[in-house]
């Protein structure tokens, strides 16, 4: 069934509006009419099922038929920080880690990063990811749209690091056949520490093309990070985020790990 | 290091060539010299340390310093069957597929596969999906590159299954909240059937765009495949490959899952 995510003021107690791209997308694309029905989100708490009422190409009026409930998303808030890939890897990155359910996005600035970032692109490339992000959350069938972060320098990185209950900073380092701590491991040692975390919030650290320094392999442990591998094949950056997200989710019990 | 994969016959006991793309690739691009070493295989048994005698933009000779053991092969070979989906999908499913370990790829045709397949291109496809699966495995430091095999019907794809020790079906019955089991319960309700397999073949079937019809999921059970579910968000096609076969392999105990 088709799904919109809405602004929190579209909701009513009895009603919602579709308007903007989504009423055009309604009306025009899917040729809605008075009775079709759709879920829409907004996006954080709340779900419904609704019954349009009217459908123009500006707005779209539906009922509320019933509440439902979030029954998509992860236990797990896992934030993907990617240091900043070459050409369009970063939407690649959102679109696939949406799907598979990531709570949100940090890209980040490191050492060796390849591209020549330009900030007055900045707030029309952060547009153009949430767009994708909100995209990929309504096929996906999700309650809530990921949130894409402003670009961190790896200072502000760093110092985020105390708002997440366990950071994993994905690293191998150099020439070295032995590398960090699986996946597996690394949460197993965390949940022996930790206790049990019923919603943990877990921050996934992803090198650009150019890896990482050992320079910053060192700061991030020193703040908490723990250093893991994701096995023996060297994965391009943009399927390190969508890998490693992945195993995470699964180790927790998601996508079919249960 | 660089990788290059050569046929066999570009090994003797002592030597190797490189010729055509890699020969220009190795002289040109990375201006290699005499003395300068690289990795070669060839793709199944023989993975060497090299160092380079002479080189032209036609023939790099190199002498063997050391033969390499295999350790980035994963244990479990499992063959991705992915029916066809649209535009360059196909691409992204074999590029990352490689890099993540998948052992072969094959595509497949089912009922409501959205493209129109068009036999007159297959040959020209199937080499450009080579070169990628090549690629993507000289780039990942695979010691093999996957097959790509033709073209399946959905007879042959049924048919094939009994090649394998375990044959796992991704399916969601339409409008089912209850998903299929997970791929955690198959594999350990597999095991505890089939006992240890040290190295056992497994065949991951993904559905297009369109997914599958309850006729083909019947068809595939009947025939023995497992029928599993990737988790509570709808995957894009292309990305329930990836996914499918990241969790298969870490709970195999590969990326980071031993």
């Amino acid at each position: 069934m088709q799904r919109y995510f809405i602004a929190a003021e579209q909701f009513s107690d009895s009603e919602i509006r579709l308007i903007g791209d989504d009423a055009h997308h309604a009306a025009r694309v899917m040729r809605t009419k008075p009775g079709d029905k759709f879920i829409v989100s907004d996006g954080e708490s709340r779900t419904a099922l609704v019954a349009v009422l009217e459908a123009s190409a500006t707005l779209v009026t539906a009922e509320i038929v019933e509440m439902l409930g979030n029954d998509s998303e992860p236990k797990w808030a896992i934030t993907l920080a990617q240091s900043l890939p070459k050409g369009d890897k970063m939407e690649l990155v959102i679109q696939k880690g949406t799907e598979i359910g990531a709570y949100a996005f940090v890209p980040f600035q490191s050492e060796r990063m390849v591209v020549q970032y330009d900030a007055k692109k900045e707030a029309k490339r952060i547009e153009r990811w949430s767009k994708i992000a909100k995209e990929a959350a309504e096929q996906a069938h999700r309650n809530r749209v990921p949130a894409i972060e402003p670009l961190h320098s790896w200072r502000e990185l760093i110092k985020s690091m105390s708002n997440y209950d366990l950071v994993l900073f994905c690293y191998e380092r150099e020439g070295h056949l032995a590398h960090g701590r699986g996946v597996r491991t690394a949460i197993n040692e965390w949940t022996a520490q930790a206790g049990e975390v019923s919603s943990p919030k877990v921050l996934l650290i992803i090198g650009s093309e150019g890896g990482f320094t050992d320079r910053e392999a060192d700061e991030a442990e020193a703040a908490g990070a723990v250093l893991v591998g994701l096995g023996r094949r060297i994965l391009r950056t943009e399927t390190a985020g969508i890998v490693g997200l992945t195993c995470l989710l699964y180790e927790s019990g998601e996508m079919g790990g249960a």
